[in-house]
């Protein structure tokens, strides 16, 4: 059976556990997790008028189990605002429980109500399971290829 | 010798001369161009205040031939602002002139201006003259795949 999931903003009240959820998030994937200094740019960030980022957070009993961000982009062809989808993240002890399909349905809900005709998201590509659940969502891959430019190129 | 770069914000003025470019870039890139309505759209997203990309028209001689549009992502662990490369295309009969490179240090010194710890872009698999170019400049290939939801999905 499907859990009922309960949806919040991120605010004051909930910023720690959204902080814990996504170092748990950063070791799944294998990626450095924010550091103190990250911390406040996130909570700075994220909370209030003009955030830079949107973030809620999803509970099943009172329990924080997942957080999902996303912000507005937009493809200029289509002259329209992309949803990107930044983070999804469910503990691992609730997943194969149908919530990241709950979180998928309630982020393209958002993307609806924003007028999206897209969204997109980053994969890595040996998160098999990520993979073959945006796949089952109609998300296709798309052939183009990412670069990045990083601080040291910037600072 | 490197050509003398004219840069204006996109605005009323120069709109017209923006799509044309937008067009022949969607050619390039074998995409569906932006019609009459997403024309509408890109001047009401594009100018003023609370636009929702930003865009820039060069010029060489009075001659607009080249844009490029950016906006701001958001990069979680590092609780930094990403600026995300959207569009950047230099008139062919322009090119290997050292334009694209004067393009790229405009933009480098935006990401700065606007605390981005990084520069994000897609670049087609089959665009290898792009891809040596943002390797040139340090840009690296991400193993992340891109994933997209379109709008019958979504709408």
């Amino acid at each position: 059976m499907t859990e009922k999931l309960a949806i919040e903003n991120l605010s004051e009240k909930n910023f720690d556990e959204f902080v814990k959820l996504m170092k748990l998030f950063a070791d799944f994937e294998k990626l450095t997790p924010p550091d103190d200094d990250a911390r406040k740019r996130l909570k700075r960030d994220g909370i209030g008028k003009n955030t830079k980022y949107e973030a809620y957070l999803f509970k099943i009993n009172d329990k924080y189990v997942a957080y999902a961000i996303f912000l507005m982009a937009y493809g200029s062809f289509k002259g329209m605002p992309t949803l990107f989808l930044e983070d999804v993240f469910v503990l691992k002890e609730y997943r194969k429980k149908g919530i990241g399909q709950q979180i998928l349905n309630f982020v393209v809900k958002k993307a609806k109500d924003r007028n999206c005709d897209r969204i997109d998201l980053y994969v890595l590509d040996w998160n098999e399971n990520a993979i073959k659940f945006y796949e089952k969502n109609k998300f296709k891959l798309m052939n183009w290829k990412i670069y990045r430019m990083e601080n040291k190129q910037i600072i």
